[in-house]
């Protein structure tokens, strides 16, 4: 999978491609990524990419004609990349029955911004599957509306707050996405237990020392009986998730979990 | 205001520091920030943080010992720095009399958690009232229950997305925080028109060039005609919103945004 950042701060990225998660992807050859500057696209040689905004009002917006260019011009490289691989590696005259590799490629070109359709689990699943993802950061007071209604498939929004930039989203984006590709996480990992995968809410877990400032490891996780833990582990993911996350429970339960949800609310009645 | 981050990765910060507002925050002496790794507190020669689950399970947890420490360690450095400055500043009679400043510190310790409470801008506003936030992100699998039964005020989810590590969260919310300290904004900023601020998603924006591959800016916004401008972007700000995000409109509307929602709807059963 290839996925490239447009943004006015490529420096901003330097740390988070070189750790972690996104380094190991790279590494195993799951994931290449690239950070391409507006800028390097202004018509103007003082390479101004932001103007005020018509009608007036206070900040800069980013204008439109840099942007659309950045994005042309990754995925430009991606296709030519794609289309040199292959006739490389395949016959010529085969190449001649399927037709041109690169218009099977599934591409998404997403902006960060704060009227976007919120960035869920669900939706990092699905643009793991795709062969290459542009996400183009805003920054100052905005971006030119005609980069949103011409150029983007989608808006996508990390969550209800204002940030500086669509930096940090761009970094969220790709870091939910980047585990989700096959082979990305370890096959033992424990990715498949994370909260949100599953929906509820994680257990509590604990792990060395037994005992610190008087508090001690719930005795059933130190009794080695598999399934007591597995229950135990299964009941307190729900008592959390009722508690702070009720509306994770409003979709249909198992028949264990309505179980354990009846227990829970016997306990709490007793109290 | 003083932001703690408690990571093992402190350099992943370095470029987020010395960039955009966080930077201006600093040199504004608005904000002073500092990163803590809890592997300085590590009970172990070789600097061990993280151990296996008790009751079994994939991966490692974040033990609880080094990061009270850590957490400890920036709050006592936090108090003490402010009694000295207040012992140089004022008569030492006068503190005798008003007994401790460090009591009336208001200070909020939070862990960067998918089970937390979801980040919004009306927490980042509260958030920027304190006078020390200390954030604490966790890494590999999790991290020991009790650092958030025993040692946190609160824990922050800023989605129902699968992260690494709590290091991205902790940016987000220091850079939401940041924008709301009174005096880091200039004051002609567009922050209080940004979506959230209000509660609407902002209306389209555009600036130079006024045409751009046919795509023209909407007449109104170069009228000059200040009213009617106004009255446009309101307009469109509630059509966003009404298309992308109808639960933000489901509050007490204004007698203005009712007359334009009825235009809205109007003017759509016309098509």
């Amino acid at each position: 999978m290839r996925i490239d950042i447009v943004s006015l701060f490529p420096e901003f990225f330097d740390a988070f491609f070189s750790h972690s998660i996104i380094k190991r992807a790279i590494e195993a050859e799951r994931l290449s990524m690239g950070v391409t500057n507006p800028r390097d696209f202004s018509h103007n040689k003082h390479g101004q990419v932001d103007d005020t905004p018509y009608g007036g009002g206070a900040g800069m917006l980013m204008m439109a004609p840099p942007i659309f260019e950045a994005v042309e011009s990754v995925i430009a490289q991606y296709d030519s990349d794609i289309n040199s691989a292959y006739s490389i590696d395949e016959m010529c005259d085969e190449m001649s029955l399927i037709g041109n590799p690169s218009e099977s490629i599934r591409r998404r070109v997403i902006f960060m911004g704060p009227t976007g359709q919120p960035f869920t689990q669900e939706k990092a699943r699905e643009l793991a599957t795709y062969d290459q993802l542009v996400l183009i950061c805003g920054h100052y007071e905005g971006v030119d509306y005609r980069v949103e209604e011409h150029l983007v498939d989608e808006t996508i929004s990390i969550g209800d707050y204002v940030l500086t930039g669509g930096e940090l989203p761009a970094m969220v984006v790709v870091d939910a996405v980047a585990r989700m590709i096959p082979g990305v996480l370890g096959a033992a990992s424990g990715a498949q237990e994370d909260s949100f995968y599953e929906p509820l809410l994680e257990c509590p877990q604990y792990t060395k020392p037994p005992e610190f400032r008087g508090w001690v490891v719930p005795d059933v996780l130190r009794s080695g009986h598999h399934k007591n833990i597995a229950t135990w582990r299964q009941k307190e993911a729900l008592k959390r998730t009722r508690l702070l996350r009720p509306d994770l429970l409003e979709r249909p339960l198992t028949k264990e979990e309505i179980k354990l949800l009846k227990e829970i609310v016997e306990e709490e009645s007793r109290l």
